[in-house]
């Protein structure tokens, strides 16, 4: 599969890195090129690693990975063009977390909105996907360092889009029963908020190694 | 121990049945009386149970739990009148959500605020302490009937009364090594705003009856 993954920071370098590995082809797009840290990842990771713009690496990918800091992304994606996402599926993995007025930080979207429906309100002919957010870098691509399986969900109002994602999710390690359908991609609000809470568990345990695992009753399960 | 419940709904029932069935004295409060719920729950509970108005069950308890619905919570501390809570520890269990608009449903409050910092700045001479907001009431009173230990969540800005607390949740059945806390009153919002990705997780489980558990790597526990 192609896979274009937008923002070249610690999230598009581990994801991008990561779906070389499982054997995809990746095109990490930036601002501008030349980009000295994607160009220094796509040189780490072998030919099945590129370089381009945003525009290039969203018009190169079958599915389109938003990996910029989540106050960035609606320029980002502006800047790329919404002719390049015509028909993709959009995995929207950012946060609109404002840290400017320190801890803890708030969310820079109004309520009843989230990025994610920002991004689709902005590529009315893609799909886009809520994923991956609520996890640091590392736990996305390696679920299994964790002691328990623990939880990732999705959101999206294109079944399968979310289908495709879910595939993907299982590659870089997340079993389908444990990846939740949380519905339409309104569902996203919930998951954007969610981080709030994940940035004070980060710092209540002083790691960011660390998920949650949805347990049931005894009953229930 | 004397407890005040402040609220005659399902959360105000559970937690003071509880609370009784612990030893402590409780009384439940309502906006006027007679008040059928309250007298109906007493009567059901023996001679530790009573009932009285709002400002009655603040001034009884050495402990006062707001288990009223979030978006009536700051009238009912208005009501009940501040003076009433003066030195009490009081652990808000409410959610300012908004269902007016259907699901999911909003915050009720602003960005970079939360119910439990607007009834602190309403009770300068009590201590709020935000707890058991991210639980179901049945399971709140009762965590093991869940299939592993679970996480729960408290934050305020008095450790003394955070102590309190801790210990009142010990009672209740939360291991103190799975009571989490998240630091001053301001994670509040965090809580609050994580009951949006909880009423998800009951819409896509079709159950109340779950928590979450934080799962670390192997290396960080």
């Amino acid at each position: 599969m192609r896979c274009g993954v937008l923002g070249t920071g610690i999230v598009g370098q581990t994801l991008g890195a990561a779906l070389v590995g499982l054997g995809h082809e990746v095109c990490m797009g930036s601002r501008s090129l030349p980009n000295e840290p994607s160009q220094a990842w796509a040189d780490a990771n072998g030919d099945a690693a590129r370089v381009g713009t945003f525009a290039e690496a969203a018009a190169f990918g079958d599915i389109v990975l938003n990996c910029t800091a989540g106050v960035h992304s609606l320029a980002v994606v502006e800047q790329a063009g919404s002719t390049a996402f015509t028909g993709k599926v959009v995995v929207d993995v950012a946060n609109p977390l404002d840290f400017s007025e320190g801890f803890p930080p708030r969310l820079a979207v109004a309520p009843g909105d989230s990025l994610a429906e920002q991004i689709q309100r902005l590529l009315p002919d893609a799909h886009v996907v809520k994923a991956l957010n609520t996890v640091t870098a590392s736990v996305m691509v390696d679920p299994g360092s964790l002691e328990q399986p623990t939880d990732l969900f999705v959101a999206g109002d294109d079944e399968g889009a979310k289908d495709q994602v879910t595939t993907l999710l299982a590659e870089l390690g997340w079993s389908r029963d444990r990846v939740r359908d949380l519905g339409g991609l309104s569902a996203a609000r919930s998951l954007e908020a969610y981080v709030m809470l994940w940035v004070g568990l980060m710092q209540s345990t002083g790691s960011t190694q660390f998920n949650v695992r949805v347990v049931m009753s005894g009953s229930s399960t």
